[in-house]
C-alpha cells in the first residue's frame, strides 16, 4: 500500500484540488532573512565558503559549486531571523499557472510576480501554503558558470548541491499527504507501534529528499542542507571550525543518518538557522522505490551509531514568514513529541530490538 | 538551440515513430554473455565484491548494494564474449505496450514475453534497435533487501549503483538524434571544429548519463559503470588487483574525467568485457541543463589530468548479440576517429587553447 | 625549560636510578585478560579485523596489518578483565639487561623469561613498575608477514597499527618524571592556570605518544589505540557497528582531537576495555619538538570541534594486574579531576578564551 | 644478512671513515636553484599552498602544514636550474663538529657557516659527499608556528610534511654502502636475478625513507616529496592543475608504490625539477625491519598497479651543485638502466611471476 493510499482516508486531511498540481523539478532555493548580513556573510562565504552570485546592500545571493542557476540561499537583511521562501524549480513555464490555480483552489495567499520576488529570478508564484510555510515557484532563471570544474577555487569543505530543506509541522500526516498530492513522494518516515508519525521525508528529484516534514510546534523552518563530494569534506567543515574557534556553530554531528543512510553534520547559522552538510544518500526515482520506516525507539534511526539527539535539535527552528513579510504564528504539536519519547525518564531507546535499555548513552543524563 | 533542435534536419535521421515514446526511468541493468562463468564469479563478485542475488548453472545474477530490483547484471554462459540486452526500466507496466509500438513503427526485431527473459524480471519487451543494440523495456521486477545499510558486508571498493552503459556506434548525430526522440536528453558531446561529433553523452535519470554514444565501429559495447561513493573505494579497487596479480585487468585510469567530471577507472573482465567503476558526476535533472561541449583536441576532455587515454581504450569493444543470439555485424565508422585526430603523427592535443603541442605525455610516443 | 627541568625538583618525584634506562624503541603490544574469549574474538577479529597470528585454547595473539611482529594485541581468557602487561620493544637484546638493572634499583618486582611470557617473543623482562604498572621490555620476536600490501586482505575499517597505550594515574607530574627519566619526551599536556596538570602524552617512536598519562585513580588502563590510514576507515567502523547493531560500543567520536590534532573513536570490548582507533597526528622526532599546553578550561582541548567528552570516558578504566596475576589496588586522584572542573554546576569550559560561558553544548546538561 | 653485511666486500667501496658520524634527524630542507622565481612561487605557493616562511628579493622559504622549523623548501633565483643542498638535521649540535670531521677525513669540501647558508638556520655544515652531492648538516633553526591546526588556512591538496629526497646516482651499491656507513638503514631495494642493484631507499627517520638512491647517470636530483594526510588531497592537486591548465605539470601518477606501498603523484615544477607527493608508507624504525626486496622485471614494483612509468621519469633529473654554484658533471651509469631492462624491445615485465609477457600497457607502444 503506497504513502497516498494509506493517507486516503485522512480524517483532518486538507482537500486534494481538482486542479492539476504543478510539475516541480527540486527545492532549488531558500530566502532567509538575517538580522547581520555582514556576519552571515562571513558565515555562507568566509566558513563555508559558498559562492557569491550576486551582492546588493541589502542581500546576497549564493550558490553551490555545481549550480548552474542563478543561487541556492538568499541572505536578505531584516529586523527577525526568518524563512522568506523555500522555493521551488518547475519544469516549464506553464508550470506557474497551474500552481496559481492549484493554490487558488485551495484558497491560499498567492502573488505573483512576472519579474521575479529576488534578483536573477524571472516569473514566479509565491504562496502561502495550506502548512503555513512561504514557497515559491519558478521556471525563468538565470544561468550562470556551473562551477564543478573549478578546482582552483574548490575549499576543503566544497558545497557543491543544495540538497534538502526540513519543515516543522506539528500534523506530520497531514503535511505529508498534501505533499503527495503535490506530487512528492515519501521515501522514509518514522513512526511508533501506535502509528504516531514523528517523520516524513519526500522527494521530487530522486534523492531521499527535497523536504521533509518534521512532527513539531509549527510552521517552522528546519533546516536547510547542501551536499558534499565525500565525506572527509565536512569533517573539514568542522576543522574549520575549530580553527576558527567558532566550534560551538557545531550542533550535531558529524554522524551517519539512519534514515537517508547519509552522513552528516548540523550548523548554527549567527541567526540561529540550522544549515545542514549532508552527503551520499541512496537513488529513489523508481515509483515503487520501497518505504523505509524507522521505529521512534530505535536508537539508530537518527544517528546509525547511536549518538545522542541534542535537545537543541528537537525543540529550535527557524521563524516563518507570510507574504507580507510577518511571522507566521507558531502552532503546537498535539501529538507525542519524539524527544519525549525517546529521552528521559518517559522516553526510552533500544540499539537491539527487543532490549529493554532506558534511555542510551548521554541521552539518559539529561 | 537544444540538441534536438540541432539535430532537426539531419540527413540520415531514423525517422522519429508517431506513436509515443515509453517513459524510460533509467538503465537497469546489463546481461551480458561470458564463456567461462566461474572466471567471471572470481572477477564480478569475489573482486569486485558484487552481489550474488540468484545463481543457476549458467547464469549469475548479480546487484549493487544499493539496489533494490533483483539484478544489475547478468552474466550469462554461452559461447561467444557479447553483450545480450541493454536493460532499462520504465515507468509504468503501460510503458511496454509503448515500447512494442514505438520499435515495431521503426520496423524493428521486437519480441515480449510476460515471464520475461531473465529471472528476477516480469513482462518485457526485447527489441534490436534501429542502431543496431539489443534493447530490453521492463517494469515488473523482484524487490529484493536494498543492501544500503548492511555496512557489515561493504568492501574497501563496494559498488553501490550501477551508473550506465556507454555503446560504440558509426555515426554519432544519428545515434543521438535517435535516442533524443527516445526522451534522452544530451549533456555532454566532444567535437571538432568542423562539427564532427566523436561521442555524446544521455540521460534519462538526472546524472551526466544512462548512456553515452561513443564513435567508432558498432554497434559494439564500449563499457557498463558501477558507482561508488567516494574517491578511495576506486583505489582500493586498484590496490586489491595489484595484491592480487590482476593488475593488468586495469587499462586506464583511475582518473579525473573532463566530461563528467566524474572520478573513473576502466577495468577489463575475463572476456575484455570494460567496466568502469564511476564516481561524483553532477545532477542534470533541469529541463535547461546547460550542454557542456568538448573540442575533441582538448587533452582534458577525457582525462582532466592529460593522462594518455592507451589504444586500446579507443578501439576494442565487445560485440552485441541479436534476439536470436547471433552476433550483430560491426560497421566501420566513415568520420574520423578520435584517436586518430588526438594520437600520433596526424593528431594534436593541447593542454591550453591557442598552444601548438602536438601529442602529449606518453602519447606522442605511441 | 624542558619538561625534564621543569620537573627536576618534584618533591614525590621517584628517584632517577643511577642505571642506564633501556632504549625503548616503541609501545609493541598489550596482553589484556578477558572474561569470554570467544566474544572477544568476534569484537577483535570479525569486528574490527585484527589479523590472527596464532591462537591456543585460551589465547589469541592479534596484529594489524602493517605489522612485522608476532603481535600487537593478545587477549588471554581470566577472571578478571585487566591488563596483564604493556609491552615495549626494546632496540637490543642487552636492553633487557639495562631494564632488569633499572628496575631492581627501584625496588620494583622484576622477572624474566629467556622464552617470553607469551608466545611469538623470546627473553623478556617483567615489572611492577614505581607507578603500579606491569610493563614488559623484549627485543627478540617472531618475524611474521607484513600484509601491509595485501590489499585483498582489508576492511574497510583496516587497522594497520598498533599507535600508543593511555593509563591512568593520580599524579601526573610524578608520572612525567618517571618516563622522561625512562627516556619519554612529552609532547602535549592539559594544565590550569595554577599548574595542575591533568594529562601528559609522551612518546619514544616520532609519534605524538607510545603512551600517555592521564590524571585519575590508578594505576588504571585507559585505553590501547590502533591507527589507520584515513579518517574515512573510522567511519566505516563505526557504520559497521551499526549495521550489527553494536553501536553501544561507540562510547566516544568519531572526533577531531585538539590534543594530537588525530581524528579519533572511542570503542568498548565486551569487557569494557576502552580502544581507541586514532589517524593522523604529527612528526614529534627532533629534540626540541615544542611542547603544546592546552588549558583545561580550551573546550577544543580534547574534542576540536567542542562536542561532549562523555562522563564514563572520565571515569572508567581498567584494571591492571601485578605479576602474579592480581589486580593492583587502585589509588584514588587527590588534586582536582578533569571532569569536575570543566563540566556540572562548578566547572566550565570556553570556546573562546575570555568568554565567561559556563558548561557547554550537552556538557551544561549532564 | 643485513644490507651493510652483504656490502662489507664492496670492491670500490668509499671506505668507512674512523671519525663517528653525525646522528642525523631526518630530511629537513630542500635549497633549490630556480631561473624564474616569480613562476617558481605561482607554483609552490600559489598551486601547492606552501606556506611562505619569509622572502626576499632573490629567495623564498617555504614550509609545511605540521613543519616547525623555518623552512622545508628554499627557491633561489640562480641563473641554472639544479639543487644547492640536501640539508638535513642532526640531533646536536656537537653533530655539527662529527660531520665536519668525517667529511674531512673522506677528503670531501666541506664548509661551515656559523650563521647558517640560508635564512632560519644557524651553525651549518655543507659538504660535496664522495657521491657529489652538496649536503647540508644543521641543528640550531628558527621555531616557526605549526600550523598542523590551523585548518582554516588548508586547502584541498595542503603539504603536511617534507618526507624523502630521491637521488640518482650511477652506482646504487657503492652509494648505498656509504649512506649505511653514515648511519642510513635501507628498507627495500631493486634487484635483478644477477644482483644488479637498481635503487635502493634507506632511512633515519623511521618511515620508508629520508632519501633513495636511484641508479642512473649522476649525481642529479631526481625529486624531493612532500606528504599528504590522505590520498584525495593528492587528486585534488591534479584536479586543480586541470583548472588551472596545467595538467602538463603532471608527470606520473597518481598512482600506488609497489616499493613503499604509497600514495603517490610526480610533478615537474617550472624548472622541471620534480616534486612528488606521498601518502601512507609504514613504520620502520625497529633494527631489524624487514628488507623488501622487488624484482626488477616486477611490472608492480614502481606502480602496484601496473600502469606504466613514462621515460621521462627515468631520464632526467635536475642538476646538483658543488659549494661554490657551479653544477656537478654527470656521470654515466654503466651498469644496465632499469628502463631498458624492463621497456622496449629487449626489455620486459611480469605481472605474474612466471608469465612470459614482453611488454605490458602502454609500456610495450613505446
Amino acid at each position: 500500500m503506497s504513502v497516498l493510499e494509506k493517507l486516503q482516508n485522512l480524517p483532518n486531511a486538507i482537500p486534494t484540488p481538482a486542479a492539476p498540481a504543478p510539475d516541480i523539478l527540486r527545492c532549488a532555493y531558500m530566502e532567509i532573512v538575517v538580522t547581520d548580513l555582514a556576519r552571515s556573510r562571513e558565515f555562507y562565504v568566509d566558513v563555508l565558503g559558498l559562492i557569491v552570485t550576486e551582492e546588493t546592500a541589502d542581500a546576497i545571493h549564493l550558490r553551490t559549486f555545481e549550480e548552474f542557476i542563478h543561487h541556492n540561499l538568499v541572505l536578505r537583511q531584516g529586523p527577525v531571523a526568518a524563512v522568506a521562501a523555500f522555493a521551488y524549480r518547475v519544469r516549464a513555464p506553464e508550470d506557474l499557472d497551474r500552481a496559481e490555480a492549484y493554490y487558488r483552489e485551495l484558497g491560499c495567499d498567492v502573488r505573483r510576480r512576472r519579474d521575479g520576488f529576488v534578483r536573477g529570478i524571472g516569473d514566479s508564484v509565491r504562496v502561502v501554503d495550506p502548512l503555513g510555510f512561504p514557497v515559491e515557484y519558478f521556471h525563468d532563471v538565470q544561468h550562470v558558470e556551473r562551477l564543478a570544474w573549478r578546482y582552483d577555487l574548490y575549499t576543503p569543505g566544497a558545497l557543491v548541491r543544495l540538497d534538502h530543506f526540513n519543515q516543522v509541522t506539528p500534523d506530520v500526516p497531514r503535511a505529508t499527504r498534501f505533499m503527495e498530492d503535490l506530487g512528492f513522494r515519501t521515501t522514509e518516515d518514522i513512526e511508533d507501534a501506535d502509528g504516531v508519525v514523528y517523520a516524513a521525508w519526500m522527494r521530487r528529484k530522486p534523492t531521499v529528499h527535497d523536504t521533509a516534514m518534521t512532527g513539531g510546534d509549527g510552521p517552522r523552518m528546519h533546516h536547510l542542507a547542501f551536499a558534499t563530494h565525500e565525506k572527509h569534506n565536512i569533517i573539514a567543515i568542522c576543522d574549520k571550525l575549530g580553527a576558527l574557534r567558532m566550534s560551538d556553530a557545531i550542533e550535531r554531528g558529524p554522524g551517519r543518518h539512519g534514515v537517508s543512510n547519509a552522513f552528516y553534520l548540523y550548523l548554527r547559522d549567527p541567526d540561529g538557522h540550522r544549515v545542514e552538510i549532508y552527503t551520499q544518500d541512496y537513488y529513489t526515482g523508481d515509483p515503487d522505490n520501497p518505504l523505509v520506516t524507522w521505529d521512534v525507539h530505535d536508537n539508530q534511526r537518527r544517528d546509525w551509531w547511536g549518538n545522542p539527539v541534542v535537545p537543541s535539535w528537537y525543540t529550535e527552528a527557524s521563524l516563518v514568514l507570510d507574504l507580507d513579510g510577518s511571522p507566521q504564528a507558531v502552532v503546537a504539536r498535539t501529538e507525542e513529541s519524539e524527544m519525549a519519547v525517546t529521552i528521559g525518564a518517559d522516553g526510552f531507546s533500544y540499539t537491539r530490538e527487543g532490549d529493554t535499555e532506558h534511555g542510551f548513552k548521554l541521552g539518559q543524563q539529561l
